[in-house]
């Protein structure tokens, strides 16, 4: 958590998945998670779905140029066209500079 | 979705919801999103929270001032300590300025 500084870049990823998006889609998304983990610049992701299907991603980039470089990548543009034919009914993607970051954790109990 | 356009800020509140956050949790979680909703510079807000008890929330404002505003909001104040004593096992607030987005939705079947 303590890379995700002010200055880094957070890609704000919502999305409504449908239905019934198929057998793939679990191993794919998990899948886009590892390779995004593996690529230059990349400093975390956080992951929440619902059971109504609404799921919010954020992942977070040292810079503007590792968040183009990974959408570029053959694999990802792959499925994010997937995403947009098969498992989703509509997604929203914000690229926002993180100004500032606090945290808190509970204690003792 | 419109009105969440570069320059607007996104406020990232991410948590791991504990075990047993108690009877209040829900009914307090309802009136911080409505109370947000009637706050000036208020945008919008999402929200998905998985069985795991993972959530990510992502509220948007037009400025930083609209913010601050709602940091300091009495009842937002109330509620954020008893998130941190009694409902959250850990918590990160990032504030961050969007820079752009992108929207697509499955047209047709």
């Amino acid at each position: 958590m303590d890379d995700r500084t002010p200055g880094c870049y957070a890609v704000i990823f919502s999305s409504q998945r449908n239905d019934q998006p198929g057998d793939g889609y679990g191993a794919a998304a998990d899948r886009m998670v590892e390779l995004a983990k593996a690529q230059p610049g990349f400093l975390g992701i956080e992951s929440a779905r619902g059971p109504d299907g609404f799921g919010i991603t954020v992942s977070y980039w040292e810079s503007e140029e590792a968040i183009r470089a990974w959408k570029l990548h053959a694999e990802h543009v792959q499925a994010r066209e997937r995403g947009r034919t098969e498992w989703y009914d509509f997604s929203t993607t914000r690229v926002a500079r993180v100004e500032r970051a606090y945290s808190s954790a509970r204690r003792g109990g």
